[in-house]
C-alpha cells in the first residue's frame, strides 16, 4: 500500500515557510505501516493541482490532499478534485446550519463567501469538523479499475489533528497492514559516528529490522520498530532496547520523546533535589532549557547569566583573583560559577558554564568555541573543558547539552 | 518560466525530518523572477524518482533536483537521471583525482564506493565542489522538442549553497527576468488583523504588487518587491516602505533579517547603554534573546532568572511586602525586579517580568497566561499587564517579544 501527501498553498512555495503539517500525517501511517513514497507542496493553482492530483493517484494507492479548503478564491481544493473525479458538489444542511450559528455566536452574519464551505461531493460521506468550518472528506474512489482512497483535510494544525485521530488513524488500523511498534532512544554525549561504531553487533544481530540513526543538534536518537501484536512487538523491543543499551551505556538518557531536561526535571524531582546555574557564554540558554518543562519551579530555584566579569563576582562570588590568574574563561571561574549557583540559590546542585561563543572573543591560547563546564554538589565539583565547532548558534546550544549531560552523570553517581 | 524542486532522500518521508534545503533554491528563484510551481520529497527508489523526474520535466522548464549523490547504494539520482534522459556516464579524472587527494589528506585510501561519485554525463559539463567530492550537474535538455534546464545538487546544505552562489545565481540572473528586488518590515507588538486594517489603503495604492504579511512567533513581516532597474526598483521600494511606515507607525521596528534584539542590541551600542534583566516565568528566554546577538557582551552584564519567591528577594531585592501582598505574579513585583536588575547590575535600563507560563499555576483572577513586564530606566518605571493564549511556550516566547517591545519604546522616548 503506497501513500502520498500533496500540501496545497502558494504560502509553502515562498522563502520563509516549509509544510511540516505532513509530519502528524506521516506519524499516523509509519504506526499502521503504509508506506510514504513521496510528499509535495502545489500553490493555489487549479491547473497545477489538478495535475498533481492525476498524477499521484496513478501511482499510489492512498492520497492525503492538506488545505485549500477555506472560504476564498484562492481556496480551489474541492474545485479541483470534484472536476479530476467527475464528481458533482451539493450543499450540506448540516454543515451550513452549524457554520450559521458559529458566526451568530461571534456576533456576526455568516459572510457569503463562506458558502463554499458547506459543498460536499454527491453520494460520499463527509468528516465532522469540531475544531473548524471546513468539512474533510474521505473518497473511495475507482481510478482506471484501481481503488484509490482520496482523503481531505484542513490545512489548519488543529482541525487536521482532530480528523486523524477521529478519522484517519481508525482506518488506518482497519486496514489490518502490520503494525508498527515504535521506539525511540535518546542519546547526549557520543559522536553519531562513535554510536554507529558501538552498535555494529547490534546492527548484525537485526539485520532484518530497519534501525534508523538521526543526529540533530548535538544529540542523537535510534529509531526502530517491531511487528505483530503487541505483546510479542513489546517483547522484541524490549530485547532490542536491552542490547542496544548494553552498546552504548549509560549515554541513553532517554526514550520517546523525552528530552534530558525532562529527565533531568524527573530525576530532580524524585530525588527532592534542586539545581541552581551561573552561566556565562549560554546567556541564559541554560536556564530556558530547565524552564522549558512544565513544573520546573519544584527543582529550579534560579539561576544569574554572569555575562560580565563584574557579574561574576558580585552575583555569583567568583573569586576576583582567579578572574585575574586565569581569565574569565578557565576551569577555575568554572568552578567558581558552579559552586556560587549552589551556595547563593541554597541548590543541591550549581552549573557554571564559562566560554567563548564567538564569532569574537577567540584568542591562540583559548579559541572560539572553548567552553567550561562544573558541576558542583556536596561530593565536590566535576569539571570539562570542550571545544565545540559550528558558530556562536551551535556553540551555545551544545554547551548546554555538555552541562545537562555533566549534571546528569553526576546525579548517577550520586 | 516555471521551475520545481525535487529533493531525494528518504529521511525526509519519516516522521522528524522535512526538506527545508529547497528554501536556499527558493530564494534564488524569487530574487530572479522564475515562478517556484511545485515542491516534492521523494525517497531513494530508482523507480518513484525516474517518474517524479519525467512528470516534472514535463510540466516544468526549470526543474532542480537535490540529494542522492552520495557514495551508498542509496544514491540513486545520477542513475536515474541518465536513465530517464538516455545520456551515458563517464568517469571524470579531474574529479576523482581531487577525491583521493582528500582521503591521502584525511590519511586513508579513498573507498571503492565513492568512485561512483566521480560519474559526469557524457557530453555535458559539471559542477565543481569547493567545499565535498560530489560534482552537481546543470544539463540543457531537448525535452519531446521543449527546452529544459536540469540542476542537480548535493543536498548537503553548505555544498548546496555554494553551488547555488556560484552557478545557480548567475545562470538565472543571466535569463533576463524582471529582476524583483525584495524589501522585508518587520513588526512586533500588533496582531496580524489589525496591521491587515491598517494597511487597506496601502493595499489599494499597490494593487498590482503582490504583498505578502506573515505572522509568526508573535510578530509580523510585511514582503513586497519592485521590478526593474536597481535604480526605479529602490525608488518604489522606498516609496513604499514610507507607506508602510506611515500606517504601521513606530511597530515597524526593523527592515530584512532584523531581529529585535538585534535592533536593541545597536540602539544600545550606539547610545553607549546597558540592560539587565530579572526574569520569572520567561526562565532565561529573554537574558537568551538579548545574548543571541553577537557582541551583546558590549550590552548586557547579565540577568538574574528570578523563579522562586526567595529568589526574587534575595538576588533582586524585590520588597517582601509586595510578594505578601500581591503575589508575585503582580505589578509590584515586575517594577520591583525591573529596578532591582537596574540597580543590581548597574545598568541603564532593566527589565523585570513575572507572569504565569502554565500549563498549571493559574487561578481564576491569574489566569494560565497573565504576565506582568516592567522596564526601568532613570525616568522610572513602565509597566504592562498582559494575558497570552497558546500553552507554555507561546506564553514565554510572547512574554520576551512584549518586553523587548517595551524596551524599545522606552527608548523611542527616552
Amino acid at each position: 500500500m503506497r501513500a502520498a501527501i500533496i500540501a496545497v498553498g502558494s504560502e509553502m512555495l515562498g522563502i520563509s515557510k516549509v509544510d511540516t503539517n505532513s509530519l502528524e500525517v506521516t506519524r499516523h501511517l509509519e504506526e499502521w505501516g503504509v508506506e510514504l513514497v513521496r510528499k509535495s507542496v502545489i500553490g493555489d493553482h487549479a491547473a497545477d493541482l489538478g495535475r498533481e492530483l492525476r498524477e499521484t493517484l496513478d501511482s499510489c494507492d492512498v492520497v492525503i490532499v492538506m488545505g485549500g479548503l477555506g472560504p476564498t478564491e484562492d481556496d480551489v481544493t474541492k474545485d479541483v478534485v470534484a472536476g479530476v473525479l467527475g464528481i458533482p458538489m451539493r450543499e450540506e444542511g448540516e454543515v451550513l446550519a452549524k457554520m450559521v450559528a458559529l458566526f451568530a455566536n461571534r456576533g456576526y452574519p455568516m459572510p457569503e463567501t463562506n458558502r463554499k464551505q458547506a459543498l460536499v461531493f454527491e453520494g460520499h460521506g463527509y468528516l465532522r469538523n469540531p475544531r473548524g468550518t471546513a468539512p474533510g472528506f474521505h473518497l473511495e474512489i475507482d481510478w482506471s479499475g484501481r481503488t484509490r482512497h482520496l482523503w481531505i483535510f484542513p490545512g489548519v494544525l488543529n482541525e487536521l489533528r482532530g480528523m486523524l485521530e477521529a478519522d484517519f488513524g481508525p482506518w488506518l488500523q482497519m486496514l489490518g497492514l502490520p503494525r508498527r511498534h515504535w521506539r525511540t532512544l535518546r542519546i547526549i554525549g557520543m559522536p553519531e559516528s562513535l554510536a554507529d561504531e558501538k552498535l555494529k553487533a547490534f546492527y548484525e544481530k537485526y539485520r532484518d529490522t530497519p534501525v534508523t540513526i538521526l543526529a540533530s543538534r548535538g544529540e542523537i536518537s535510534l529509531h526502530f520498530y517491531a511487528l505483530g501484536s503487541e505483546d510479542e512487538a513489546y517483547a522484541k523491543l524490549l530485547a532490542m532496547e536491552a542490547d542496544a543499551r548494553e552498546a552504548l551505556g549509560e549515554r541513553v538518557y532517554g526514550t520517546g520523546d523525552d528530552t534530558i531536561e525532562m529527565v533531568i526535571g524527573r530525576m530532580l524531582l524524585s530525588r527532592g533535589e534542586t539545581v541552581a546555574i551561573a552561566e556565562s557564554c549560554t546567556g541564559g540558554l541554560l536556564s530556558t532549557r530547565i524552564t522549558d518543562v512544565a513544573g520546573s519551579s519544584q527543582w529550579f530555584p534560579g539561576g544569574v547569566v554572569a555575562y560580565s566579569g563584574d557579574v561574576k563576582m558580585s552575583m555569583v562570588g567568583v573569586d576576583p583573583a582567579h578572574i585575574q590568574q586565569h581569565g574569565e574563561v578557565s576551569e577555575e571561574v568554572a568552578r567558581g560559577l558552579a559552586e556560587g549557583a549552589r551556595r547563593r540559590f541554597g541548590a543541591t546542585w550549581g552549573i557554571g558554564v564559562t566560554g567563548i561563543a564567538g564569532p569574537d572573543g577567540g584568542s591562540e591560547e583559548k579559541p572560539v568555541g572553548t567552553v567550561h563546564i562544573a558541576v558542583a554538589s556536596n561530593a565536590g565539583v566535576e569539571h570539562r573543558k570542550i571545544y565545540f565547532a559550528g558558530g556562536r548558534e551551535n556553540v551555545r546550544r551544545f554547551a548546554t547539552n555538555a552541562a545537562l549531560d555533566l549534571l546528569r552523570m553526576g546525579m548517577r553517581r550520586a
